[in-house]
This record gives C-alpha cells, sequence and structure tokens, in this order.
C-alpha cells in the first residue's frame, strides 16, 4: 500500500457518511424550481442578447435608487439593519398602513418559504392553481407539505374554485397571485374583496401581488387599500423586484396583520436583508415618477407585444403584469410538444430568453416580458423566423 | 350602531383568527438572537459615536470590490446568478477545493438555518457550547431541536468534552467556532484534526470559520487546507461579512462533501443571493494584498485593544479574530450585574458600541471589535472614565 493509498483508505474509513438528514429531505427529490437564465447560458455556451424570460424590469431602477445604492457601498461594511426601519417607516406611509402590519424580508420566495415554515407541517394540504408559481409549490413540498391543485379557468386563477378545494381538504394556505404568473390575467380588486367571503375559517389567503404596481387602475389595482391589514384572512406579499427594478437586490414586504407579523419574527433571519437593497428600496418608493414612467412603458410594450403577435396570426392574452402570454395554439405534437415549446426553443437559440407556462392548456403560450424598445426591435425581428421555424418542424412532427 | 362601529363588528367577525400555525410555531417564544445597534440607536435616541460591537470590519472592503458593487448596481435590475458561478469557480481556484464541494448563501446566518432545517427534526439533539453562537441556537430551536451545552474550557470552546456530549446524547450535529466568538479564542489546526477521531459516527461537525482569516499563521489557520472537503465529518461555514468587509452585503460560503451540497439544493433560496454580493465578493477574493492589509491592521488593533486594556490594570484575552475580549474581573453585584455589563453600558451611554457574552464565566469581559486608529482613538479616550463610572457604580452596590 502506498502511503497516498493509505491515506485515501484512511480518510474513507474515518469521514463517514455524512450527516444525517431528517426523513423529511431523505425523501424529497432534488429539485430547482427554475434553471436561471445564467445557468442556461453556461449550458449552451452563449449569451442570451436579451432577457425577456425572467419578466425583469429592463427599463431599470430609479435613478435615485442607483446613486443611493452606490453611496450606500461605501458602508457595505456594516451590517444592515434587522428591522428595516427607515424603509418601513417609508412604506408605512405610501401605503398608509401602519408599521406594525409591515415586515420587510428578502424578496417574495424567501418571505414565501417563511410563510410555509411557520404554518405548514407534513401532511398538511395547501391549495395552488395548476401551473402557478413554482417557488411556491417547492416550499410547500419542502416543508412536507401536500399541494391540491385546481385549474385555471379561462386562464385566469378561479378564487370560488381554489377556496371550494380549500375547504374540501382542509388547507391551510391558498395561493393566488393577483395579477397572475404567467399568465398575466388578473382579479378586479372589490370581485376579490367578495370572493372572500367564501374563503373557509382556518384558511389564509396567501395573495402574491409581486406585480400590483403594473395593474391599470380599475382592474387589479384597487385592491391594495380595499384589505384592512389587520384582516386575519389575508397575507400580501409586494416586492421590489418588478415595478421597481431591484430583482438583483433582493428585497420585498408583506402586508399582515401585527401577530402574524410577530410569528414571522420567530422564525426569520433577523439580519438578512442587505443595506444595499434597503437603501435602493427607500431612493426607489420615494420615486414614484419614476415608477409611473416604467408603468407607462411597460403598457406600450404590452401593446407592442400584442401587435407583433397580431401581425403573424397570433392572440396576446390581455394582461395587468410586465409580461404578455403569446397563444400559439394547437395541439401536442406526437412527441408531446407544444407548438409554443418549438417557438421558445427557436428564440432561445436565436438569443432571446422568454418562458412558458408549465402546465396545459396554458402550454399552448408563450410568456414574454415587456423590455424596452430596443429589446423588442431585436424581439420584433427574431420572433417571426422562430415562429416560422417552429411551425415547420411542428408541422414535420405532425406529418411524421 | 354607527356605520363606522357595523364595519368594525363585520370586519372581525369577518376576519377570523389568522393563520394556524404549526404546533412547533406556536411553542416557540418571540426571540429575536440579538437586538441589532441600529434599533439600539433607536431606543436610545443617540446615535453611536463608533461601532465596535458587532465585529464589522471598518476598514472596509477592499476598493476594487467597491467598485465592482458600484459597477454592478447598472444590472441589479437582473436576478443574480442561481449557482454564484463565477464567485464559486474563482473560490474553487483560490481553496484549491473543486466547485462541487462548495455552495455560496446569504451569509453564514442563511447558511446555519438551511443545514439545521436539513438536519435536525423535532426532538433531535445539537450540542454548542455555553455562550456560543446565539442565531446558531436560534434555528435549532426554531426547528424543534434541544440544545445540549457543555462549558467553555479556559474561555475556549472544547472539543473533547462536546464530542463527548455528543455521543452521550446521540447529536446530530455539534457546532463549533475556530476562532471563537465570542472569546476570540481558538484551536490550533493540527489540534481540531486530531480531535476528529473522538467525533462520534453520526455526529456533524459544524466548523464556523467566520474569522478564520485573521488568524495568524500557526494558529487556527492551517485548518483549512488539512481537511479533505469530502471528509463527511464536518461542514465549514465561511464568510465575506469579516476580513472581505462585505457584512452588508451579505454572502458566504460552505464547504462540505458534494453529497451534501447536493442536500442544500433540496431547500435552499436558489435565486436568494444578491449581486451585488457576487460581484463584490468576486473583486474582494481577487484583492488578496488588501486581505493582507486588513489582517495587519487587525493585529494591530489587537495590540493596541490589549495595551489600552493593561493601561487599566485589566487583561485582553490572546485574540486569532477581529476582535478581543477584556477581562473585567470580579464578581456580580447583589444586582446579579457584572462589572464587565456596567462597563458596556457606561460605554454604550458615551455612543460606544460594544457587547459582551452572554454567559458565566465568560460574561466577565467585554468585546470591543478591532476597528480602525481613528475608532480606537475614541475608545482610548472613553474606556478610562466610562471604567471609572462602572467601577463606581459597581462599589457602590457591592457596598449598599
Amino acid at each position: 500500500m502506498t502511503d497516498d493509498s493509505a491515506k485515501a483508505a484512511k480518510a474513507a474509513s474515518a469521514s463517514g457518511p455524512g450527516p444525517r438528514f431528517t426523513d423529511l429531505v431523505q425523501a424529497l427529490p432534488a429539485a430547482v424550481p427554475f434553471v436561471g437564465p445564467d445557468t442556461m447560458e453556461r449550458q449552451s455556451g452563449q449569451p442570451f442578447r436579451v432577457r425577456l424570460g425572467a419578466n425583469e424590469n429592463g427599463f431599470g431602477p430609479s435613478p435615485l435608487a442607483i446613486r443611493a445604492m452606490q453611496d450606500a457601498v461605501a458602508e457595505v461594511w456594516k451590517y444592515g439593519d434587522g428591522e428595516s426601519h427607515d424603509l418601513r417607516a417609508a412604506l408605512s406611509k405610501h401605503l398608509d398602513v401602519p408599521m406594525a402590519n409591515l415586515l420587510v424580508g428578502e424578496g417574495i420566495d424567501g418571505l414565501l418559504g417563511v410563510l410555509v415554515r411557520l404554518t405548514v407541517a407534513p401532511g398538511d394540504r395547501v391549495v395552488t392553481s395548476a401551473g402557478a408559481y413554482p417557488t411556491f409549490n417547492y416550499h410547500v413540498t419542502g416543508h412536507g407539505g401536500e399541494l391540491v391543485t385546481r385549474p385555471y379557468v379561462e386562464d385566469r386563477e378561479d378564487p370560488a374554485s381554489l377556496f371550494a378545494a380549500a375547504r374540501d381538504s382542509g388547507a391551510k394556505l391558498v395561493y393566488l397571485a393577483n395579477p397572475d404568473n404567467p399568465m398575466g390575467t388578473w382579479h378586479e380588486g372589490p370581485a376579490l374583496e367578495a370572493a372572500l367571503n367564501d374563503l373557509p375559517t382556518g384558511t389564509t389567503l396567501v395573495l402574491d401581488e409581486a406585480y400590483i404596481e403594473f395593474a391599470p387602475k380599475g382592474t387589479a389595482a384597487p385592491i391594495a387599500p380595499r384589505i384592512d391589514p389587520e384582516d386575519g384572512r389575508v397575507i400580501r406579499m409586494r416586492t421590489f423586484s418588478k415595478a421597481y427594478g431591484l430583482a438583483g437586490a433582493r428585497i420585498g414586504y408583506i402586508i399582515a396583520p401585527a401577530h402574524v407579523i410577530e410569528a414571522f419574527h420567530k422564525l426569520r433571519n433577523h439580519f438578512g436583508v442587505n443595506r444595499l437593497a434597503q437603501a435602493g428600496a427607500l431612493a426607489a418608493l420615494k420615486d414614484q415618477a419614476h415608477l409611473d414612467w416604467v408603468v407607462d412603458q411597460v403598457a406600450r410594450a404590452r401593446e407592442r407585444l400584442a401587435a407583433i403577435a397580431a401581425d403573424e396570426g397570433l392572440r396576446a392574452l390581455p394582461s395587468a403584469a410586465n409580461f404578455v402570454a403569446i397563444d400559439c395554439g394547437g395541439d401536442p405534437g406526437p412527441d408531446g410538444k407544444m407548438l409554443a415549446h418549438r417557438v421558445l426553443e427557436a428564440l432561445n437559440r436565436r438569443g432571446v430568453f422568454v418562458r412558458m407556462p408549465f402546465v396545459a392548456p396554458q402550454n399552448r403560450c408563450i410568456r414574454v416580458t415587456c423590455g424596452t424598445p430596443e429589446d423588442l426591435d431585436l424581439f420584433t425581428r427574431e420572433f417571426p423566423p422562430a415562429l416560422a421555424e417552429a411551425r415547420g418542424d411542428h408541422a414535420a412532427q405532425v406529418a411524421g
């Protein structure tokens, strides 16, 4: 036995099998909610020419937020404020919601994780729409919860059937995004408020309002002031990632009854929000003129994407978010693949990053982010040939 | 009944009691591992003149890291790379550890949270030193784990008694910080490696190396290359918060066997690391000259703090970290308060933020961060009168 092999044998015998994971963890599959665009670029060996797949905001944050973050870098050696006090105070004023009803966290993904941990023990039921937000589902599964799903109805999440499923299953949580991702559809504030009367006692509505700032007045937008923050039936999730353009900063917040916020304090990572995000979000919130400009630009981009689709004989679904679902129609090929999937792949090959819904019948669509005019110039050029290519492949499969 | 009171009554009856929290959460106390300095400032209504209580690095990050973060702000509208690929590649090269053994997360606090969730089910035992890192304990308690503690021995964490306690209790994890916080003491690499032979099978050592870069060569530092990253007995935690000066950016990493890293992927928040932190950490890692300068400055500050203590007849404990425990000695007063506690309060009143260990006999010390020369100029002025004041109060209590 050489010295090296003796050493290796000793290490192997001494090192043991590693940590004893919980039964729950051992039963979990290795799952990633999404493959990110950076990973996709590395896999293909080719950078995307335009990112229209993650519903990021290419118009960017307020110049005031950019400056605030650049200035804050000088103090990045200090931990952030564990209470995000100044941001919560500004949000309280902006939303007319008491500070006791506000909690800032590391984006909606992180906040959803804490909420699920607060409520879901193994075997507990949680209701969501089939094809809704995968990261929420990931958290539920990761805590041993059982997902109960209901289909979209006419491309909208359906509160009536979701709440009925909650009643039937005794679910602790129902997830609903308004506006919805991936379809961009929405429920008007008063209708959703009225639907709450059918939410069963003991079920809490997780209302994901990540895209709420994009919603035109008179659609989803009026929901915000209409639900009492002390209403124990609803926990609302908001973010600076979308309309405020700070996805890379990882900062969001919840609006919930004060006793629910107190419960979050029992489990949250108290010093998890980074100092630059706190500075950026505070400055971004103060520049509502920039927000209005972004919302207007996004509205124009929605119209332009609808026109690009119409030029190819396709329909874009009405959207209250910063993305548009373009209905590519049709049935799956013999290989099970939808035309939309082939369009997505053809676009990706051309350096255009878009995504598509995961579940039928929404998977007849591709989902395209409302990019800048330059982004959409490129999309205008690449979409028709990508579609033609995909249609050719699809026809060949169907014929084959 | 007025309209308002009718509305309030309706809201109260309709709103229900709020979410059904898990049994575990209901049993948890409302606990915060630390009260942060920003909260303390708001409570006292007076900002600190100098922050020497959170072991932040007032020398700041590399100028290259500052520039990289400022540049990255222009792209903060994009999510960060979910794999932190470039940073992991650079760490792999720097540490000579395969990328498969590295995972980047939102600081050690966040990574400890995932590790505890991976391993600790209700009733599982975890061993730590009495008075060691409260945030780790917070995670364990938050997952229903039972903490088994062993005392420090001569102000050092004691692997022999910790590992024996793990054997007796069947613990899944043992926590050990090297260098230790709050005492600054350390174990030399070979000694710790040898001690691993007494780690019981089925127990994993969580080796918190937050301060490892400050450790003089020949003390704790050689541990790094000596443990095989595939050794399943050990999970090492590192951070950019301390020597690299990026506490406010929230970024750290673990070194662990590849199958353990895979398990982290089952539960971690895949897009939780912020883009600016990724850029800053990558640039900071590349500027080892700046790191060396910081480490040298910290070593000088340790010596200066020891001299300041000696001038007052007090002893500073030898430290391998960026803070020093100053032994104020003595017994508690009739009110149960240690002299060190009074010194801390007197310093805080004078605008000097320091902390102290929570548990006897370590609570005879105050813990002072190795600040910049200007920071220590201020400490030099304020420490003697604060000490005199505290000694007066303590004597009065003892006499009274």
